[in-house]
């Protein structure tokens, strides 16, 4: 089929008129499909249930080191959940903090105690007239949301193949000291599916921020979260780049095993420098006797090492795979050639994201939505829900069945051909 | 014996003399134990063991409802949790958030969200010139550090046997502005063990707040934590209370498991008007998809509803009562008419507290520590660790056993004999 742009008036009504044709179909259908979220599905939280049967009241819950993990104390988390955690991320345990069950929960506190106390001795936020952070976007609504909630101005930054455009990056952070953060997802990223390039890591390191309290939030969510056994991406690792480059102090990583346990049931860190993490206890021993340690040595207990969790994540890999590979093959069939639309082919991570016609994307979901499928509202992946070319789509396949999928993402690509058709028509007038 | 204070001179030097020789020998022991913090023991932490068999691998994970349990969502807690943290407190479900593992943090939370966005539309604390809290002290240090942590000037009330100094507190919170909350732990007080009297549960309802972001911080953090099946204190419910004197926004209110099932993998919940509770969720929603809902099953599937909760505190009970008589008997039979300390006699909760003379507890607490008995530092009870008359010391006997209890106390009262007969020696010369 020829690009759509190259249609005539006639062949684009013609077209149109079947396509509704299509759309009436399928709307009687009564679907009820939901891709919004980067859930897992019950097949995998089933895969996981023998977590369950791992402590129980024969168990002796103490830690290698004698620590009764029923009680309180060991706020900053058990040794062997330190090393785990510190494993999933590739650095030593001394630089990890265990927290409960949420890294969001770890990267709202950073920012609310940056806005209360400061970094490391420097004015609290809250005392400045104005903070900036950048967002590279498309990216992970939440973290939007967390520096909106607190008055944060968010300056977008496109992102490439490689990752955020570290030129653009780099003229922002060494130049303006308002400039206190960014949002990053290096592997894998929400919702590109990308991840970021050595080159790309190594300048990361070496910025010379204009702000002494600047920080890097790397939110490796998907550190382990590859969908192939042969074919995967590896990132460097950003604590060892930042001391290489003279910069311990610049950056935050965080993990959590929602996505490998149970979500919402699992475990998070924060890795950092020893100076930042001395910062944080600060705080944190106010806020907290401790963290749920006894969850800390199920998932110890559990998982046993990293290689235990990578063996798991090919579980999950089985899983998801075939959802991802059902999506990308209904793109490819029925959108290749078109040129109403671009789409990423990940090999790991929860997302697939898809770029329409500009000022497309809030119609295609719209009429997704009258058709009873559920997609991240449009916008979503942008600072203050704003896509200023109203493109991007997120598209979360873990969560429906590989067969549901394959009805949503055809129910999809009919939307987006529908809204494109409508789109060069109304150009047209 | 006769009081200290009308012996001569020569009667306190050769009693000096005595109890110098004593203090040697009770040195000699190399005793080390821990009366310090509020934590369980051993012995009750085993008897709780069974709730590891609660949930297994061919459990069902789900609510009532139909909500599973292993993955995002209810926010706010699984209503079957919701129901039980309600019941603790004796409020209803619909007024309740349940949250981790520490109402710790809840506090910590609610009072850091107020400094950066303010309570229900008010001006955030952190653009307040001033803001202040009243502390009634003795009171739970913990809670007193966070105020400090946040640069809240903190007001000291003194407790009478019926609750905080309510002459005072209405003089405060009706006049002045700046004055935004109050420390309360209504129900077998840290460190006290007392009960807020009826009457002082309604003059805190019928407070007439300068400020319209006023809150009581009601911390009920021993509601079920009798000693005695057949006595204990039973205070008002305070938001019922606060409603029907039109001050239906006015109270937060607190609970946790952590002395009931284990602390730090126990659940927590807080207790509010659904004004509150909608304000709360906003910044909630930013932070947070969703605390450990399994663990929350966990506790609701093991205890079943209050009941379940009543029978398994009276078996804490059992194994902490001995330790408080223990004590209590120590206290008696050594000090009794000596007029050189007064404690409490709690029937409930997790201290007992010892006002010694004035300018004596920081002496008793390090003469303690010198022969290895641990308690906690004199004047952390008191805002700023300050005890204007250095005389409070808490008492928490229940981690020892009953014999390591009654010997921790020997050598108490032993220091407590030996500091006041040397005050007195000093007030002679």
């Amino acid at each position: 089929m020829k690009p759509y742009k190259e249609m005539s008036k006639e062949e684009l009504l013609s077209l149109k008129a079947e396509l509704d044709k299509q759309f009436k179909d399928a709307e009687s259908k009564g679907l009820k499909l939901d891709m919004s979220r980067g859930k897992q599905s019950v097949a995998q939280l089933d895969m996981t249930m023998s977590i369950m049967d791992t402590l129980d009241s024969k168990s002796v819950l103490k830690t290698e080191g004698g620590m009764d993990c029923r009680n309180y104390g060991l706020m900053d988390g058990i040794p062997e959940a330190k090393k785990l955690i510190g494993d999933i991320m590739g650095v030593p345990a001394q630089n990890v903090i265990v927290f409960g069950n949420s890294s969001l929960s770890i990267m709202y506190d950073i920012i609310s105690n940056a806005m209360t106390h400061g970094i490391m001795g420097n004015t609290p936020w809250c005392k400045l007239d104005k903070v900036k952070f950048l967002c590279p976007a498309p990216g992970y609504d939440r973290h939007f949301k967390i520096t909106e909630h607190f008055g944060i101005e968010m300056i977008t930054i496109p992102m490439t193949a490689d990752g955020p455009d570290m030129d653009m990056v780099e003229k922002y952070v060494n130049s303006d000291e308002a400039v206190k953060g960014i949002w990053c997802v290096p592997k894998y990223s929400n919702p590109l599916g990308i991840s970021y390039s050595d080159e790309t890591v190594k300048r990361f390191a070496n910025l010379k921020p204009a702000a002494k309290d600047f920080r890097i939030i790397w939110d490796n969510a998907y550190a382990v979260h590859d969908l192939y056994k042969d074919k995967h991406d590896e990132i460097l690792e950003i604590l060892s780049e930042c001391e290489k480059a003279g910069n311990p102090d610049m950056v935050f990583e965080l993990c959590s095993t929602s996505k490998i346990s149970f979500a919402g049931a699992g475990i998070s860190g924060l890795a950092a420098s020893l100076n930042n993490l001395d910062h944080i206890r600060k705080s944190m021993t106010v806020r907290t006797i401790g963290y749920d340690k006894v969850n800390q040595l199920r998932h110890v207990r559990f998982f046993k090492d990293i290689n235990g969790i990578k063996a798991h994540m090919m579980k999950h890999a089985d899983i998801i795979r075939p959802k991802f590979e059902a999506v990308l093959s209904v793109l490819d069939r029925e959108l290749e050639g078109l040129e109403i639309g671009e789409w990423t082919k990940p090999i790991g991570g929860y997302f697939i994201s898809f770029d329409s016609m500009e000022g497309c994307a809030k119609a295609i979901v719209a009429k997704c939505k009258e058709a009873g499928v559920v997609l991240t509202g449009a916008g979503a992946t942008f600072p203050y829900g704003n896509d200023p070319k109203d493109s991007n789509i997120r598209i979360a396949p873990t969560f429906p069945t590989p067969e549901e999928m394959a009805a949503a993402t055809d129910l999809f690509v009919l939307c987006v051909k529908l809204v494109s058709v409508n789109k060069l028509l109304e150009n047209m007038n």
